[in-house]
């Protein structure tokens, strides 16, 4: 089957690997019908160091189960099934916490023979980690529910961990495809402005369809300034959707005194700033890697009837042939986030 | 009168100053009984550049009004009233949500001609800072009366940062005075295992009788390794009550996934290090300078009847006069906290 392995920062190949096969009697084998690049797949384009072996790249997908290993119980053989891009049992102590990301047994995909840029791909623990759609969906809603699989619950879980809630005024640092989900999440939750933080015009403009009410397109203490005079001191609520320190520090300035910074920009840095302005100030850091398995059951029903249409942060769609030139066009952000149909 | 004046790191003099009189007509003079010297007021002992002018110290106290300002209602002269550290107007946007450390119009004492380890201090906003006792205590309850200025609500803002809820397991990092009032506020919230780290036994010994169930004498890796085994994987709860990047580090380090850790201690650095270990397990890192004056009406029932014993903290009790002696034995840690009787 055809598979995408990067071998060194900027050098990503689509190959003839193994098929991917059933191994332990938990997993299930899904032909994958849609699957996309994420922004975080950009980190290692810009910085992997060369490798013999490469990695095999893809975290996000819908598809059809083939097959089924002899324990597994809840998706069979023809269903049409969401994976979250991260996989777990569904039975340890994290996962019944709600907090699937630190399951006893988990793992990501992208690794030495794991990938969702692929024509088929092996789920470990198929019953703790897929959702069946359960319905038989309109094509046009497909783009949509492949972003529950990463991208949606991202942005999902960067408005919960931002505690948006009915009548905040929400700020979303980032104009990425997570930042657009982002938007669209604390609209759905609720808020009641929505300020993006943001200079491409293409995706400012799409941050307005999903929800925004204002857009700022100045960065750093600009940025902190603009929000401040709009806000009367800032945002109760802060996305953070992009993970530099830079990112980090406005969206910590941004904040109004006592709120709350939802954080899912995965950090390139070890260190977080301002960490005595927002000890004075109490502002609050939540989220982190987005336990997307634990809000598919939430946000699938408003995808399936068309309440929310996160599909449209893709403005790209390619075969598997084309992976390697949709990370260029991402890197060079002629494209927010290219969708999959291998 | 006489008041505490700090010049340079180690340099503390009991000094004769100006009396303290009303300003402003929102004013209280405050005769006071009881104040005490804070672990933060070790910062500047340590490192304070030397100044001529000095400023003068303190931020804590008990005290009976002796005067108000015309357009003060709610205290009136003779009246015992606790002070939380910092001043507010109790009307503004900020003292409605609750985060008076961030009031319009706060302040806070301990600079060029207000600090309150003296005999008398100007309380500016008396209506939106001072809390009326109203009651005739007995003299066994004013040095828990007094931690309401600071110590007690501290520890309580970090176990409420913490996110302490009951039957939790929390961890307090630091055996200090407010991390031992963090002890007793997690108890109060209802944490059914407090593990405190701390390497003194008779401030440890202190911690137990406030409601500690572990000790970790224990530092850096070997605590965390000790917490995680006590524990399966962390604490849901952890109190930071130190500020420094190490104990941080410490506090993140041994915070169950998912977990928060709530922190007081005032940073000594200007970054929160292990922002990436944070972000993979979804630790939220809460608090800041404690609200103390939201808090005093919440505690201030349980002190006078006795349900808690914060004051259990004070191991010295000197006169004004002895003050740079207190902060020398507090620096040289030969007193837990010392309660200065003016």
């Amino acid at each position: 089957m055809k598979a995408t392995v990067m071998y060194a920062a900027g050098d990503v190949r689509v190959e003839e690997v193994p098929d991917a096969a059933l191994s332990d009697p938990t997993d299930a084998l899904v032909r994958i019908t849609q699957s996309c690049i994420c922004g975080s797949d950009l980190w290692p384009y810009k910085q992997m160091e060369a490798t013999d072996g490469g990695t095999r790249m893809g975290h996000e997908f819908v598809g059809v189960v083939e097959a089924v290993g002899a324990d597994v119980t809840t998706v069979a053989a023809g269903d049409l099934v969401i994976a979250p891009f991260v996989w777990s049992d569904g039975s340890c102590d994290f996962c019944q916490e709600g907090l699937h990301t630190s399951c006893r047994h988990g793992g990501v995909w992208g690794n030495e023979d794991n990938g969702a840029q692929a024509e088929a791909v092996r789920v470990p623990w198929a019953d703790g980690t897929l959702v069946k759609v359960g319905a038989e969906p309109d094509e046009a809603l497909m783009p949509s529910l492949l972003t529950l699989s990463d991208v949606f619950a991202t942005g999902h879980h960067a408005a919960r961990a931002a505690e948006v809630r009915p009548g905040v005024t929400a700020a979303v640092v980032g104009d990425g495809a997570v930042g657009l989900c982002g938007v669209l999440a604390a609209k759905r939750l609720g808020a009641e402005r929505i300020i993006i933080l943001g200079r491409h015009e293409d995706r400012t403009a799409i941050a307005r369809e999903l929800g925004a009410t204002d857009v700022v397109p100045e960065r750093g203490e600009q940025a902190t300034e603009k929000v401040r005079e709009l806000t009367a001191d800032g945002a109760h609520c802060v996305l953070e959707c992009v993970g530099t320190a830079d990112s980090f520090a406005t969206a910590a300035s941004i904040a109004r005194a006592g709120g709350t910074v939802g954080r899912v920009g995965v950090p390139q840095e070890g260190k977080l700033p301002r960490a005595n302005d927002m000890f004075f100030r109490n502002i609050a850091v939540r989220g982190g890697v987005a336990p997307a398995r634990a809000y598919i059951p939430e946000l699938l029903p408003d995808v399936l009837e068309g309440r929310v249409e996160p599909g449209k942060v893709f403005d790209s769609v390619i075969g598997i042939d084309a992976v390697p030139e949709g990370y260029r066009a991402m890197n060079d952000r002629e494209t927010i986030k290219a969708l999959v149909r291998p």
